[in-house]
This record gives structure tokens, C-alpha cells and sequence, in this order.
């Protein structure tokens, strides 16, 4: 069954013979193995270029801030998966990756969107101040969320946030993007009515677009970045499990409030 | 409900408070952001520790080796699933790491359990010579499959293995693991009767075991490499689709075997 | 970490203790095993109550009518990854759901939220004829597609659809949201300038919507439906493989058309 | 890249042209929809034939038994999936689904094997004790655990387990996995040293098998079954969330015991 338009039969990325393997057309071999490291690597795949310095540099460091965070959802359902499917450590982390969504981990999309979305209007000749009013008034008045600001923990300031824009300050790549982000954080008192401070998913496409990142592969950030912290909790789950502690945790937590026959009580074990 | 024991309950990967991240007892903003690449945050994340310049090469050569090998089952399963489910990114990513099982790309973690066992031998008292061949031929004993040895495609030289080995030596740390690998390709001829040589995912044990890489966590080195290849082959997809060829392309090359009315004709669209 | 509001913290759906589950209140054992069917206990599951014999044989019809379609893009992820990672056929079963998306298959739950807005106006007061032209005209200025209508291979009518109506008149719940299926796909041809048959995706949501099925749970009939679809594939595929076929004709569909170094030629195999 | 012999080159499932729908090869809308249950279309697509109402009436026992089970640790994961990811309803229920392993759920699996390899002791001429017997004392001494015997809650009897083998005997498809499957509990206390009652994974696979349903398909029955209460659970999260609040509680179970700098006081919170 033909599904959508068929024309379109190419792809960019790798090729191989017998001897040798192309990736974005470098010899795998002889010219990237042993003389890039794998950020490098990521960013040649995605862009089919190699990084400057600071690009390189600017991937790094948030890659580095968002690949760990202790036991948030994903990671609690990973290691409970893994505890139930020890057989499968793909399905652990696969589990874990889809958590990664557009509440958690994943609003690094939206806010680059937004930041993006105000970034073609200053192009277009709008006042930069004007642009990023508009655009967070345009979301305020639909009551949506501002993608990459507050933070239930970090509620004053988000650390992670502060250190990449100044990471984007130190290798020199820090420009419109980051100027919104900082815009939008100063506005929302007024705006929202409260602070709402920029959170490491904003900071994270606001440095990353700054550095010439493709705005389509930014939810990749988190995602590869969590997976190196997914397989060091299940290398530890492996060792000193607690993935059904968790789980009955979790289940003490809640209370059945549904119909009930006279005389039955719950277990609360 | 209570599955298991339940005495452990810790973790020592993480700990936050509202201004300070702790990664293995490290300041993440003033520590490691900004100071570290991510395949050294990769090493620390999983050990506690940060690695030296050789294992963080050796780490470096590794996830680039196996990072991207063109569109191979996981990578179709991916494109598909983007295509069909174009909402959720983290989705897609999930279904092509689901296919990094025993069969394909899994296997490094099974040829790492093989050359470990061979080295405790070694260390109990036997000779490297006489364990290989034991364990070599109980596999084969067996009918199973050598894991780490043979490709499809590269079939007289896997030259993604043969470089790893290389730079163990370039970089120093080449041990007793490497050794045992290459005499395994040594044996195989006379063992199985044919010669099947070492391929990526028995280079990568080898290289990363003799570095000093936890053995348990092999299979995490497959399975973050190809994120990142995924990642850029949805970026791919959402630019230049072509998921749906895929299926079609697929779909065509079978054929339809069972039972029929008189008359039914399937299309072959 | 807290995360959003914790002030609710019950469940409703089940509850045990060491002699006796409660589903939905009722004794797992006595009440429901050995006297209801798979299909009634998912109604029960999900709304608390047990179907009519009418809304159980609707559910049966679109569980039925949905459940298998050939090597579709997700049945052909999902066999591929049961090829490479035989040891977890969960892990093949969610990557073969992870593509019940917003194009493929999950168009039912968009389907349903259309003919539902259009009740509501109704509801509200609306003429049934101009209410549906609006929602369509509306979703046409945007250039988005109308859920549930146009299927690749079932051009002029899709039997599926029909026979769901068909079955809907015989059990007695057909009602307002199949009238409005069935006026959107007559004003089509004039408002779209071409025809497009109602599909099973349409189809489902109306016959469904009218028996009183839940509108949030519409997408999980096709993910349940699939499942047993995607296991009776999984079962053949451990039998008679063909997973490593379909990937090997759709990377022979592809061409390379990244860079080169002079002399490479791709493996055609 | 050709991986493994590709000579098989058919599936016997389905087909289609634009009229018509084959499901192993009945049509579709005329033969199955309106006059089978989803139970009954389950057992068609895995075997090709329809069920005889006792394997009809066995199968349904075996999926309503165990499609739900409260907040066991895939329901949580997949709540928490959702609550993170709520874009994508197939993502959360792939991540309960995951869950279904070797530890919980697919234990089904290991079960059937257990009890399939006994009864061709049988067949070839072994008496039942003796089989059984050596059979279980086998994996005792490998210290391996007895797949379907023992439950944490369900400790002197799974209620579940019990009325599955009353049914099959109302039914009257009570064969010899049955009789095995008793043998095994009563055999434990002596052989194991303490009683271990049959659970819901030891009596779904004697009484299937002994229905004639597929071994290799036995981990479909508890991964479709369990797809059903995942759904009702996700509508549950949509409409009561508590994903968070389990998160929330698991993560204040568990303590941090990696190095810390002085001063640093994790939050509680």
C-alpha cells in the first residue's frame, strides 16, 4: 500500500561497501574514528558538517546540564522496567526515552520554536521588544504555558540555565536568541504577573540555535543527553536494584476509591 | 505490593537542592558544564569517575565506530514510525532502539561476556591459548554463534574492528582482552572450519574491557552511539521523507501465501 | 521533585487484597472470569460499568475491523525489531504501537474529536448541515486534512467504514455522530472539490461516539485492537521469518545521495 | 545488507485490494465483522482457525484474569509516561507494555515451557511424577526460580490461578499441562522445602495449552491483556493524574549516598 507521496528515494547520511563505510560522505575509518569525539560526531551526523570549536563546545555543555537530573519520572519508569524485563536493557531505555514529551525534558522544542518564532519576526523588521511581548502575550491570552521558563524545583533560578548562557558568552556564539530568552525572563513579571525564571530547557535551544544548530533536531539534545543517564541508573539498578521500591512506593502512595463489597479491606503492603 | 527484597534504597548518581545539582558528588554548573565533553560526563555518569585521556578516547572511538551504518533494520523501524507518528520524536527514537537486541547490535555485550570469561580463566590459572580455544569450541559444541565475529557485508574484514585495535594501541591500552579477541579470529579457522572475522561489536568489548569499562554496561555503548544515528536520520525524515517507501518497498518484496476465495486478486500496490 | 498539583491521589480501577481483586468493584474471580468476555471487561475497564449487548458487539465489530491490515508501516517495524531482538517480543509488540500515531491508525481519536465539536454546536443549537459545513470549511482554509476520510488503497469506498455503519443500524446505536460522518463525507466532493470516502478511522469514532464509548479512550481501540494484530505477526515471524527481508528490500529502495570520494560505489546487496 | 538467509518470502495473515479485505483468508467485513468477538478474531489471527467455544470461552478467562492488577510497576510507568508525554498515548501504553518481562507478567512464558517440556517427557514415555519431579529439581538445583509458582501478595493461594483451572474443568479442556501444573504444586513443599501456590502466569499457560492455543504466543496473553487496563488506566491519568504523584513518592523513598560536598543538604521535597 502506497502510503503519501512516493517521489522522494534518497538518503544523505551513510553509505558502505564491503571495505569501506562513508558517513556524510568522511571515511568512517580513516578519517573520523580516533580524531573526533562522539559530540563531534552528533553534530556531523545531524548537519553533515563538522563543528567549529565552539559549537562543539556549546553541544557539549548541554549535553552535559540535561543528562541528569536523579529520579524523575523517566528515569523511575525505566528502572522499574528494567526490574520487571531484566532481559531487555533497549526496552529500559526505551521506556525511559518516552518520557521524554512535551511536559518534561521535551519542552526544549517548544521554547525553540517560540524563540525562533520571534526571531523571524525581528527579520522581518519588527523591534525586538515588541516581538517578544507579543509572542508572550499571544500564548498568556490562550493560557498556555511559556516553553522554557519556571521550574518546579528551581523555583528563583534554574543553575544549568545561568551557566549555558555564560558558556555561550565564553566561546563567543552567544547572539539574538539568547537576547530573546533573557527579553522574555525580564517581561514576565510584568506580563505574567509573577517571575517565572528561564529553566534549562529554555537555555538549551536559545544557545544551541544562537550556535547554528537545526532547530528540527532540538528534542534530540535531551533525548541523547537522558540516554547516557538512563544506562548509568540502569547500570546501577543492575547492582543495587530499587526498581520495585519505587513501585510499591508509588502504590502506598495512592488510595483506592472506587466501589468497594461490604467488608473488604485493601492490602496496604 | 512488595516484589522482592526491599532493604536497598539509595541511589548515588544524583542529588539536588533548589540551587545546586550534585552529578557523583560534583557541582554539575561549576564542575563539570563548560569543563567536560560528554563522552567524559558518559564515563563519570556510569563509573563515579572521570576517565583518563586513553579511556576517554577509547570511549570517543568506540561510539563513533557504531554510531551510524546506513538504513539497517533499527533505522527503518524508526523512519517508519516518525512517519506514522510524526507527534512524538521521543517515539520514533524508542522503536529503533528497541531493535538493538541480541541479534544485531546487542552482540557486543554478548562477545564481552564471552572474552570476560575467557580472561577469568586466564586469571584462575589457565592458558590464554587453552581457554579460548575451550570456550570457543563449548560455543561451537553448542551450534551457537561466536558473538562478535562475522558481518554480512564485511565479510573478509570488519574495518571498524580492525581500527578500534589500532588505536587501543595508539592510545595505550590494549590488554589482555584485545589479545584474547584476536586469537579467537586465529582459531575460528581451524574451530568452524571457516574464517570469520572480528566485527565492530567484538572490537568494541575488547577495546573498551581492557580500558577498563564496566562490563555491564556494554550494551549502553550500541544503544547511545545509534540514538544519536537515529536522531539524524529523523531529522532526515522530517525533511526529506521517506518512511512510507520504506513499508512499500518492503510490503512488495513479500507475497501472500495463505488461504484465497476463488477470484480474490491482492493488489500489488 | 514535585511536579504539578499532588492534591489528588486515588484510583478508582482496582484493589486486592491477599484473597480477593476488585475490578472496578467487582470480585476479579466470582463476577467476571468465566462469565464475561475480553471485549465486555475492557468496557468495564474503562468506564466503570458493563456494556449493553449492543455496545459489546459494537466495540467487537471496530476491535474486529481494525486489528489487521497486512505488513503496514508499524506490523514491519515491529517484525524487524522481533529479527534483531528476539529475546524481548514486548519490546517488539511497543515498537510496532509506537507507530499508532496521528497518520497512521491513530486518526481515529482526531476523527472523533471532529464529530464530536460538531455535536456540541449541535448540542448548542446549531442546524446539523451547517454546523458540519463549518467544521469542515474550517479545517480546509487550513489546509489541514479531515480525519477519518481518504484511505491509500480503499479509493472509492472503504468496507470497513461501510460495514461498521451497516452493523451500527443492526445492534441499534446509530445516532447523531454516524449523520454526521456520513453529511461530511456528502458535502466533500462539493466543499473539497474531489471526493473522499469515509474510512474505518471515521467510521470507528461514529459508530463508537453513538454507543456511548468514552471519546478520550478512542485512540486506545486501534492500539488494542493492533496489539493482537502485531502478536499473531510476531508469531509468524518466529516462525517464518521475514523480518530481515522487508529491511533489505527497503534499503535496496534508497539511493545515497550525500557526498563521495572519487571512486566509492555503494554495496548494492 | 542482506542479513541472514532470505528465502522465506511470504506471510499468510492478510491481504487486500481495493474491494477487499483477507483476514487468514476470510473476508474481513463480510465473514468476521458483526458475526465474531474480539476473543474469537485473536485466536483466528495467531492459528488461522476459528476457536471452538471452549477455547473461545478459556481464552477470554485467561485475558480478563489478567488484564488488570492495580498500580503494578508497568501501570506506573506508563501513568508517568503519559503525565510527561501526554502528546502520545501509544508511547505511554509501549512503555507498560515494556514492562511485561521475565520478572513480571511474561513469567506466562517460562511457565509454558516448563510444563510443554514435562509433557514431552510424558509423550516419550516418562511417567508424569517422574518428569515433573526431575523436571523441578533440575531447576532447584541450578537455584533458578519455579516460573508460575509464588506470588508477593497472593501468598497461600492466587485466586486467579484457581478459578482458571475450575473453568477449564467447566469448560472441558482440562488436559495434561493441568495435571502437571498441579503435580508441580504439590510436589514443591517436599522437593523445595517450603509451598509455593501455582499464580496466574503458572495457570494461564496449563490451561491454554491444554485449549490447544500456541506455546509460542503464550506471552501475547498477558501483553494483550495487560494492553487493555493500560488504556484504562491512561483515561484514568487524563481525567485523575497521579502520574506525578507516584513519581513524587518514589523518589522520596530513596536516599542519596554517593559523595557529597560539605554543607550540601539534598531537597526533601
Amino acid at each position: 500500500m502506497r502510503i503519501g507521496p512516493q517521489a522522494h528515494r534518497s538518503s544523505a547520511i551513510s553509505a558502505a561497501n564491503e571495505q569501506t563505510i562513508l558517513v556524510r560522505g568522511r571515511v568512517l575509518t580513516s578519517e573520523l574514528m580516533g580524531h573526533i569525539g562522539f559530540t563531534d560526531h552528533f553534530w556531523l551526523l545531524l548537519t553533515g558538517a563538522m563543528p567549529s570549536p565552539a559549537q562543539r563546545r556549546m553541544l557539549d555543555a548541554t549535553l552535559v546540564a540535561i543528562a541528569e537530573h536523579g529520579l524523575v519520572p523517566s528515569v523511575q519508569a525505566s528502572r522499574m522496567t528494567l526490574a520487571a524485563a531484566p532481559e531487555a536493557l533497549q526496552g529500559a531505555v526505551a521506556a525511559g526515552i518516552l518520557g521524554c514529551g512535551s511536559v518534561v525534558l521535551g519542552s526544549s522544542e517548544a521554547a525553540g520554536r517560540l524563540l525562533a518564532r520571534i526571531a523571524q519576526r525581528v527579520d522581518e523588521g519588527a523591534k525586538i521588544e515588541e516581538a517578544t511581548s507579543a509572542a508572550v502575550q499571544a500564548l498568556l491570552a490562550e493560557k498556555q504555558p511559556i516553553p522554557g521558563f519556571g521550574h518546579p524545583l528551581h523555583k528563583g533560578s534554574d543553575p544549568r540555565a545561568q551557566r549555558l548562557l555564560e558558556i555561550a558568552g565564553e566561546v563567543g556564539c552567544a547572539g539574538r536568541h539568547i537576547a530573546i530568552a533573557r527579553l522574555v525572563e525580564q517581561l514576565l513579571p510584568t506580563l505574567a504577573g509573577k517571575p517565572l525564571a528561564l529553566n534549562v530547557s529554555g537555555a538549551i535551544p536559545a544557545a544551541l540555535l544562537d550556535a547554528g544548530y537545526p532547530l528540527a533536531a532540538l528534542k534530540g539534545v535531551p533525548i541523547l543527553a537522558r540516554t547516557a543517564g538512563l544506562i548509568a541508573h540502569l547500570l546501577e539498578e543492575q547492582q543495587r536494584p530499587i526498581g520495585f521500591v519505587l513501585s510499591h512506593a508509588g502504590a502506598t502512595a495512592i488510595t483506592y476509591d472506587g466501589p468497594c463489597p461490604a467488608g473488604f479491606e485493601p492490602s496496604h503492603d
